[in-house]
């Protein structure tokens, strides 16, 4: 075949084994070459399991090695940025998982070094390719209600994160509200302003690490549309991510889809199925598309359904909430600056 | 307005006391002017209750007083007929409840007393009414789904009748699925022949009372379309009554409806009302709904949505049912003669 | 029986007419005695209407009749205030249409006449009385879901109002969204706060009246849960009435209810009835229930379930909405004085 | 591992890629070595695309193979029971599609070897591997609703077979409704009688090929409980298969999974997806499940989730079906033998 697209994963925890079974399973036309994470055991463990020979603990072996094709950036966040340049250097197509970096001009360098490599980048925003999401967004485009006017995403965690990635993550607003960010533009185009109101319900600790647990964000979208962002740590039905849009000839809405479709009725009533709590499994699918999507690209040298620009915008809006919630304010996005 | 249409009740139990109020409250053509009971207090209790000054033991008074226009006959099954026959001898328009009677020539002989006497009967089938079923048969009738090929009719009753009641109904064929039959009817056309099978299920009583509680009944219409009707005795969840049909260019289906939307989701799934348990709420606007057209039809001089041979067939059919229950073959309703 | 509560209708328009039907039908404790309206001949064709023998154009003559125990005040929002106040004085009882008035110091004024006189005064925010909402206020007042944290109210109109009401409604925050002010009192307790943003998308001659046509309220309760109102003057498949609670045990959400369950299954998927398009179809249940609350409240000198009180705060909301929508910035309520 | 299950697969066909490809990507315990089939291109071309390295056109070669562990059986029905001999025979595990043959003597031969041989033989009937049909079982064995009472399943497909699989195939009941018959086994056990009426509605071309295209088949159990199955070989909205349970405490019910949950809204209603059009995506997950039960049931060397008496009594049930349309009465399954 010949053609098949090598890659080279670096960080093998939680996501970087999801995408790495991915590859190996639903993806004939990519390979997985290299695993390599800074807890080498981890990397080795992958590998076997996965039947990958190449493994180790520095990324820049991967990097190294002509025969990979594209890296696949999974750490931590703070080594996204620093990663993505050298990697842009070596000549490889990157796949980086969001966000792209907490501090803007981080983000700035490391695309200037894509664009300059000439390398593809896509940002694994991958609730844009949710089935159910994709079916709104299309039918969005096709026109079948018009000019949006009011778009309303809800989006719920089944339980808060450990507090010590509370209060590495950058909060609620750019480790959380950022999918809902992204999704905002994906359907309505960009945003001019948001406005942020935060409580902390769920848990006090999460007060005292200096975030809020429950927000309503408002946005104003350059065509004038309005959207709403409602956010919770916690939602003991599972993770709810529902969007609605109105618009002038009617409406569009994804609704959760459930594990299964068996009913129970007695005298209480019709009971269904909890919602899917763990994202892994309400987003199955969309990880397995946006890979699929990311090969097709580096393939076919198209651009990326989801770009560098797309992983920088809901970093400046996640700033803009930050700044609206501690100042109590509307903020434009045009006041947040690297 | 001088015209409105005055009635005369016959039999003052619960469904005497429910058509009342339905024509006091929601028929401003209408009018309630006796009440008669052969338990005299109860004919006297409900006129008191609504403002209804002539009441009294024998139906012959409501039959002999020129000012009645109509009378509603709500006794027990085994005085239909004979109430039919002297209603219209007394040329008083009829609105009777199922079944006309469990005799078929007894129906046969109130019917033609009917036609002689010029009167208008309408026979209480109330489902014909619901505006959910109503709508599905709009659509059918539109065209919808083209041809319709099967027809399949859920209904059970949300707990069985008293063993009293049982023993003297006629049997579940004659009580309970004699509204499926109707409906059937109403739907797809005229049944050429079925197929029952039964058994005891929800309580050994109703077996040693030589009736089954739980049904499948197949029906062959003469359009060659086929149809299935499911009895139950008890539903624990409540009144459940849907409808389908297939048909050559869709489906169409009437779904329960629910007493209210609220629904309630935790870690155990989302739970929503249960059915309305009593038919009396379930079928509210339905009984309102056929009292209306009755009133239309009399005032108008039109043929009333269910007329005499409406009441007639589905006994028919119940009896073609208990016969292929006990024979253990199909039964073509041509078999069954009074 | 001497104690059916006795009714003077003051406003025979399209809301008048309706409480006037639902006390003639539906509340056999209540009786209509008198129409009044500035149009002499829509009160003359009321009554005649509804077998009322008392009519005439000034209301003052209403409060003049010692028969009449309480009065329906269903005129224009202008003439409230005062005509609550000559009832008052008059010692009658008072429903009266929502909104009380649009001066805060007139609102103060009629409630201190209320009060001085001890007569009851219930405003009309029926949803509070729709089945639906109700089922979710109790679930939630039985601690279903444990302490709320997050409310969600979707409101959208089917079509927008004239222009000539738009004009002089006092704008969407006290016509339109004043009724999911009051439901989020109702449900969650007091608020502290709103933030609101605003856009003229359905109808440009809106924003020429100087109001906004689609609008999201932040809102921060005394308690610290937040919630967020969505409105709309327009969705075309009709009057959209939602609500959602997030809690620590859970969700509970109010769905919209539909007219049928009739459903069409075809190659292009399953299609269900749109959505009751008025609101007094969709609220038909609820206009009949707030009758039925006030009356007996005043039969059994109850406190009533929506107080004068309830009747001003979602007004005092109104005007902190106009002014966060004016100055772009989250408005107290503490700031709205009259 | 050593340990991983090592197939080969006889017939290369729609269905056997699939089952091959499931292999390939989900079963990391299996292993895909072999590929034949009577077109030995098509054996060909799928072993290359899989990267199985051995294929042929004889199936003799695969049993001679001793690496082979097990094999799959997806030729023509016909060759079901001859290979199954054979394989078993050699030794090898054998997962054979439905149905396994339509002469019920050379059924019990097949199985008569298998048991000779000791080997593990799991028939293809993969709905009971449905996630949704799973659960309502798993809930039917909790005794979430008691005793179950009646049956329901509806089963459409979107469109007719072939004709020329018409004629071969043993008719709707042997065909299509095998499914059904197996479901019901699986959910209420055995079945004692059945009735079936048919009809020629879909296409008259089906009646001249001696065959019925939608047909209603009462059940009746061993444990006195009924069942119906509702057939049609044309459902245009999709493949329809829903199953209901009514039970002593309650009801359970399966529903349709659809493809995504978006919905839209405008005057004409809300309309959903319509249902998976093909039954390999309607029951992707299914046949993923169901080869890795039996994978787990022959490295484990427990008995299989569908044994070979499973695969027989389908066809018993489908031959007493015919007899009951032909005959026009209920036949025991007990007057059906080889």
């Amino acid at each position: 075949m010949g053609g098949t697209l090598k890659f080279g994963l670096i960080g093998a925890g939680r996501i970087g084994r999801l995408h790495a079974e991915n590859i190996v399973r639903h993806i004939p036309e990519a390979e997985l070459i290299w695993v390599a994470d800074v807890v080498e055991e981890a990397a080795a463990k992958l590998a076997r399991e996965l039947g990958v020979v190449r493994w180790g603990k520095d990324y820049e072996a991967v990097l190294d090695d002509p025969e990979v094709d594209a890296v696949l950036i999974c750490t931590s966040t703070d080594t996204h940025a620093r990663i993505i340049r050298d990697a842009a250097a070596a000549g490889k197509h990157i796949f980086c998982e969001k966000p792209l970096a907490l501090d803007l001009g981080e983000i700035d360098r490391a695309l200037e070094a894509v664009e300059k490599a000439g390398v593809i980048l896509q940002v694994g925003f991958h609730r844009r390719f949710d089935p159910n999401f994709r079916r709104l967004k299309e039918m969005l485009a096709e026109g079948t209600i018009g000019r949006p006017w009011l778009l309303k995403i809800t989006s719920y965690d089944p339980a808060p994160p450990p507090l010590s990635y509370v209060k590495v993550s950058g909060g609620i607003f750019l480790d959380m509200t950022i999918h809902d960010f992204d999704m905002a533009r994906f359907l309505l185009g960009e945003v001019e302003e948001v406005y942020a109101a935060g409580s902390v319900l769920v848990d006090p600790e999460i007060g005292v690490a200096g975030d809020v647990d429950t927000a309503v964000v408002t946005l104003v979208f350059e065509s004038g549309a309005l959207g709403v962002i409602t956010n919770c740590r916690k939602a003991s039905y599972g993770h709810d991510q529902r969007i609605e849009v109105l618009g002038e000839k009617g409406g569009l809405f994804a609704e959760n889809p459930l594990p299964h479709t068996a009913l129970f009725a007695d005298e209480g009533g019709y009971r269904s199925a909890p919602l899917h709590y763990f994202f892994m499994e309400r987003y199955r699918e969309a990880y397995i598309a946006e890979m699929k999507a990311f090969v097709e690209a580096v393939r076919e040298g198209k651009v990326p359904p989801v770009t560098g620009r797309d992983g920088k915008i809901p970093v400046v809006m996640g700033y803009a909430a930050k700044r609206s919630l501690k100042e109590r304010r509307p903020v434009k996005l045009s006041e947040i600056t690297g």
